[in-house]
């Protein structure tokens, strides 16, 4: 039908975030979400399953990469090591996309279902880097452990990176909570 | 309308779990898990709002007294050492508890929405620990850090507590669990 629209997607997401920020979550439909886009419904749901999950887009991309990094992370590399260079992957897709990010996050923390529909996404990062440590040969629970505490450093450091102004935190403020988790895990 | 019904609660739980097991969580009503435990309807509805609340009566339980021992940690203690008081007093919660546990954790594997359910929980347990650590005077980030590692320790060990046979474990395997993702973090 429609022709090939140059990143669809990418105009989807802003026209929801601008959307859902100005007007509410709820109150804000796929139809108004695809016309402030300049695209169709019909476009829309070849992209999306529903408008909950353009806020989501961007987890399979996150996931996808720090996975990614972790299998291709040095053999000698241990879990946490591993971990830690895929943060570099994560820290670089997200720099870019700081603007987006804050809003994205004003958005969430309004809505407790997108807020648990979060949650659900980080457990399953946290599984899914999990079976990455374990085909680099690292066993449970070192591999569940170093997954979770990994998905802690990237969730507390994201947390603050959407409340401060620098895009390019994003990497030090993941050092830095790494740094803080092994402080309060050592007592 | 009817009269009070000693343990009506532990009976429903009674009832719910090995019907779950026997029959399935989605097959079974809330009518069959009254008539198992010998009451009525109406008395499951005084106790819960539905057929999955039962699996959860033990969340808020486990949050109350994991909240109550962190705040009434010895003064001098740390966060994670907080914590890791807290969790003695988890520990001897659910020791009793084994046989239930393990029928309660093969319900929730197999149906996706429970584990979503049980994923939500514990974030609200980490919030919940976060809050009573900063109620003792601890920053953030360690507040939120030492919750969120004392509920990954949790996790990984209660996993491991309803995969074996011994009722006395639990400590033991937080104890492990805990000195395992100090290893992994120093890398």
């Amino acid at each position: 039908m429609s022709r090939w629209t140059p990143d669809a997607a990418g105009r989807l997401l802003k026209a929801a975030l601008t959307l859902f920020d100005e007007r509410g979550y709820e109150a804000t439909t796929v139809v108004e979400i695809a016309e402030a886009a300049g695209l169709t419904k019909r476009t829309f749901f070849r992209y999306f399953a529903d408008k909950r999950e353009v806020l989501f887009m961007g987890s399979a991309l996150l996931q996808d990469k720090w996975v990614t990094a972790v299998r291709d992370a040095p053999p000698q590399a241990g879990a946490m090591e591993a971990v830690d260079v895929g943060l570099d992957a994560v820290a670089e897709l997200f720099t870019d996309r700081h603007p987006l990010a804050r809003v994205r996050a004003r958005i969430i923390v309004a809505n407790s279902g997108l807020q648990e529909r979060e949650l659900i996404k980080l457990a399953k990062l946290a599984d899914a880097l999990a079976a990455a440590l374990r085909a680099r040969g690292v066993a449970d629970p070192a591999a569940e452990l170093a997954a979770q505490t990994g998905v802690t450093v990237f969730h507390s450091a994201f947390g603050r990176w959407v409340k401060q102004d620098d895009p390019e935190a994003l990497r030090r403020l993941m050092d830095e909570a790494l740094a803080d988790l092994r402080t309060v895990v050592a007592g």
